[in-house]
């Protein structure tokens, strides 16, 4: 699993579900799985990240893509379906996972009315049952509690592409807009002005009381942004988090 | 309308649909294209073939591509959604029209087992809603009555495309296997061989007599074979027939 994932993970896992409802919900959209499964011939992974569990609807397209004889339907004890994952080109895997992390954060700075218009869509390859490389259509939707924020489940589809390109990328989109969020957006990052600015600083080698003078603030203020910017980033030290924010071009 | 539109909209109203069911799976489609609908913020059409009645449901997308103030689940009576296309590049329109039929043709040509794998795929423009083109994908599956061998419904999709090109053209792609029909497909062409000859003959200026004596075959048997051609294409005389084949390039 690459770190992007386990950052991904932890997050998505470590919302406060208190008041979840689940049942009725996780049976419909067991069904619309289940129904794109079968329509699109696609492989569509619902992950409930309320129980930690995810149900994986196999089309026949799973076949060709090397993950025969699988049961549609079954039940996996993870948010990750790692058999499906195992068969993706690790850069588009880790590609895939930091746009979700920001897609996570960017819908969490967006009123509520406006979150369902969004979802992910990424060209990646896939290894084929031939252990060949193939371009796959990559759609990922969040499915939202409006009630209390929260990503309580999201639905993964990955079918052929059949218009392919030479380039594999990812874009979070407006499906009622048709436009992409630039890759810049600021409200898909989700550090402060001022914390990126102390991260910055600590990521060009400066000390906290450094820091502290060249922004002209105190040092508890400082220790203060550090202490966010490890919960925000959910990592345990300042090395990590200048590596998690430097992957997404957030400190330059 | 086009001219392919007429063709294609005879051949699929005049199947031979005594025993069709309908009822439930006509319920059953109408369910799974509102939650095409929602999911993908997309507008669906299910065009029912047997009673050539459709049904519209409006994801979001559809008040930027200027369809705003209709009601979901719609219904139409027609195949045709006539709003829709009129917001669709007029060569667009014809080359999906033309698919369509080729579409309809070549699961004929195919065994019963293999017809669900297939659908269509076309990147086309649409005007939006300030009247400008904008890159949209299409998506058409027949849904079949395996029983009789009739094309019963044909749900259309129509979203942005995400990952738009310069080359607005279309697919019948297999999703199981990743692979796309070639356009040249023997298996989609409706007429036989044979029949092809006769009607390149026809197509440059020969009388039956001489393709008789051509093709070293009886006045009747050509005769036969016109026949034959009239009544594959669903058109009333041979000049007709020469204007579909060409646009398919069945004939040089």
């Amino acid at each position: 699993m690459n770190d992007i994932a386990v950052i991904l993970g932890n997050q998505l896992l470590s919302q406060d579900f208190e008041q979840a409802g689940g049942g009725t919900k996780l049976e419909q959209a067991k069904h619309l799985a289940s129904l794109y499964a079968s329509a699109d011939q696609a492989i569509v992974v619902l992950s409930d990240l309320v129980f930690n569990k995810s149900y994986v609807y196999y089309g026949s397209a799973a076949a060709a893509l090397g993950l025969q004889g699988q049961l549609s339907g079954a039940q996996i004890d993870s948010i990750w379906e790692e058999e499906v994952f195992a068969r993706i080109h690790p850069d588009d895997l880790q590609a895939k996972h930091m746009q979700e992390l920001r897609f996570f954060h960017f819908l969490k700075g967006i009123s509520p009315a406006e979150r369902s218009d969004y979802h992910v869509v990424r060209k990646l390859r896939m290894y084929n049952a031939m252990n060949r490389y193939v371009p796959v259509l990559h759609r990922m939707y969040y499915l939202l509690d409006l009630r209390n924020d929260h990503t309580e489940m999201a639905l993964c589809l990955y079918g052929f592409d059949h218009f392919p390109s030479d380039h594999f990328e990812g874009r979070i989109v407006n499906a009622r807009t048709g436009e992409a969020v630039p890759a810049g957006d600021g409200r898909a990052n989700m550090l402060s002005r001022r914390e990126q600015e102390v991260l910055s600083l600590i990521d060009s080698g400066k000390a906290s009381k450094e820091i502290a003078g060249t922004l002209c603030i105190s040092l508890n203020t400082v220790n203060r942004h550090r202490q966010n910017i490890l919960e925000k980033l959910r990592v345990s030290n300042s090395i990590e988090a200048c590596r998690v924010a430097r992957s997404f071009n957030w400190i330059g």
